[in-house]
């Protein structure tokens, strides 16, 4: 399989082991923070306001191959279309379900979704970003336990523009050096500027590095964003049952600190899911983060667009976007569900379909708004 | 089995024959509508402004296996308990994964569901009772599609006071003779009143029986409830993929109805599944309803509580409550998951478990609310 083992070479085996030939239930959970819309950390919208329809329209391009938030599909600033675009190749592929979980949107999305009672985030330079976390987190895990039982294993994706820097947050508050390890949408990650934030979130809610260690629902509350207490949830309740592949990059590793001091069984059963350019990523360090604190596996889907005919896809291979709407975890699923028949070409193939066919829409609705 | 069959033996087997064995996904789908307030329509909970609450409070009792949104459990005037007593009792002894849809209700449950954009119903004596009918078909359907890729199969249950009324509406709306022919919580059916009550409607509708032949989603905006639409897009969606077993009496004879009106090729997969004090009411006739457009198969758990050792559950054999949030489908999915080693006996001892812990509760709160 195009799967590259980031850590945990043993693990990460027998998890691979474990999904292979199964078709798992894929989970995308949404959420919005106001810290996304600080200029130059996310590149997860064409504008920062615009970073409140990203989440909503990767969900409607999940279920139903197309946008209704917003004309075409969610791009960077420089017109590079969603990771979710992958993600929703891999899934078509494989026939593997989805379901949207809304931990906390500003915009709520135009398909149906799964309410825990979240709300978006606030910027976390206030110390003080998301309302009700203990509450989505119980509402979430009763969520997890039910859907564990519909299915061989969950995967379970984030679309969150800022997700990086809340991350950064919510690692610091619970003690786990993350400055300069967080990824980025951006090929440049500006961590001076994630480290200032995360500063002055820590500082306003009149705490310090670690200060929040043991307990993480006071840590979200103050730093983080609302998908983590939905993510953490659903993965508590359901790696009881099934294993779990969390589906995303840096902002899934606060998610495992959370779980961490929350759960620790519940990280028994679990891996990481994510892209190549996350963990062969220069300006990250993934593992670094992970295994301050536990020994989940990381695993990587060994994507390369480099020989792609399309200059939007090939980009990535500068290290923008890199992950996001679980594309790695979706991609290794659709993987293992084939034991490795479908493999890089043949995503890439289905990718490349998807894009041409969207950016054409993209295209056409651009026109047609002039 | 202990299962009857009500009609159409040959696809009733043949549907049993199906499912034997299977583990289902179980959905409630929830509803209220203000015409469940109209006096002596409804028996499902303990006063007409009480049955806001039952519907929300029978979602906790299925995925908590306790109430929140009430204390105890909804009751009857009587004092009779929520039939989603032996849902959840049913559901549990087989370890049955259950999901909530809001089709539309007035006060939200304090659990998670999945969201179809769905707002509560009007009385249907004002011909303008459900909004959004084809948004939250549409929505349902895609839930439906996905939802039906993670289970063998589908049980549909609906927990919605009143809803045999705007059942009568919706059928006469679509040209079905249901009058005197719709089942009813309480062992007097109100048959006129119904009739009443359905015909103010029409009549505000500016229509007659029959005249919304053919046009299924405004006979449900006119005179129907909001589960009504929620669920026949989750049939409509799954059933492409899977076998469905809608389980409810009367009220699913109106979406069958629905289905049949849009989307006839749906009914091939399905079966309706209800509880042995319907298919043999005297003051109902479910087959005579569902046999003038389609030959959908109708089995019913063969339950018996005339030999419980509490006269609550008792009751049920003198024609009080008889169905509702899917029980006899439930049941029916508990006992053909172990292939009939779960009995009506075995079901019948877990359900005065559960009866005896939750009056226990009732108790214990209403003396401590006093």
């Amino acid at each position: 399989m195009d799967v590259l083992v980031a850590n945990n070479p043993l693990k990460a085996q027998s998890f691979l082991q474990e999904i292979k030939g199964k078709t798992p239930l894929f989970i995308a959970t949404i959420a919005t923070t106001e810290t996304g819309k600080i200029l130059g950390l996310s590149a997860a919208g064409a504008n920062p306001d615009f970073t409140d329809f990203t989440p909503p329209a990767d969900a409607e391009l999940l279920l139903l191959g197309k946008c209704r938030s917003i004309q075409g599909v969610p791009i960077t600033p420089d017109g590079i279309p969603t990771p979710a675009l992958i993600t929703t190749s891999a899934l078509h592929l494989a026939d593997i379900p989805v379901l949207v979980v809304n931990g906390g949107v500003k915009v709520r999305p135009q398909v149906p979704y799964i309410d825990v009672n979240g709300s978006p985030g606030r910027d976390i330079r206030s110390g003080d970003s998301v309302d009700n976390v203990e509450e989505v987190i119980e509402r979430s895990t009763v969520v997890g336990e039910h859907l564990a039982k519909t299915s061989d294993y969950l995967v379970i994706g984030e679309s969150v523009p800022g997700g990086t820097t809340t991350a950064l947050g919510v690692l610091s508050a619970l003690n786990v050096v993350a400055q300069g390890k967080v990824s980025s949408t951006l090929p440049a990650n500006p961590h001076d500027l994630k480290a200032e934030v995360v500063a002055a979130g820590l500082s306003a809610a009149a705490q310090k590095f670690g200060s929040f260690r043991g307990d993480p629902i006071k840590a979200i509350s103050a730093v983080g964003d609302p998908m983590m207490a939905a993510v953490a949830g659903l993965v508590i309740g359901a790696s009881h049952h099934t294993p779990v592949l969390m589906a995303g990059g840096t902002q899934m590793s606060a998610v495992l600190a959370v779980i961490n001091a929350l759960e620790p069984k519940a990280l028994g059963n679990l891996a990481i899911g994510t892209t190549r350019w996350v963990t062969q990523d220069q300006t990250s360090d993934i593992c670094g983060i992970v295994t301050q604190f536990c020994d989940v596996p990381i695993i990587a889907a060994d994507l390369d667009f480099g020989a792609s005919k399309y200059p939007g896809l090939q980009i990535y291979e500068t290290g923008l976007v890199k992950e996001g709407v679980g594309a790695g975890g979706a991609s290794i699923a659709a993987m293992a569900q084939s034991s490795g028949a479908v493999d890089k070409h043949i995503l890439l193939k289905e990718i490349e379909r998807n894009y041409a066919s969207l950016m054409m829409q993209t295209k056409n609705s651009t026109n047609s708004s002039k």
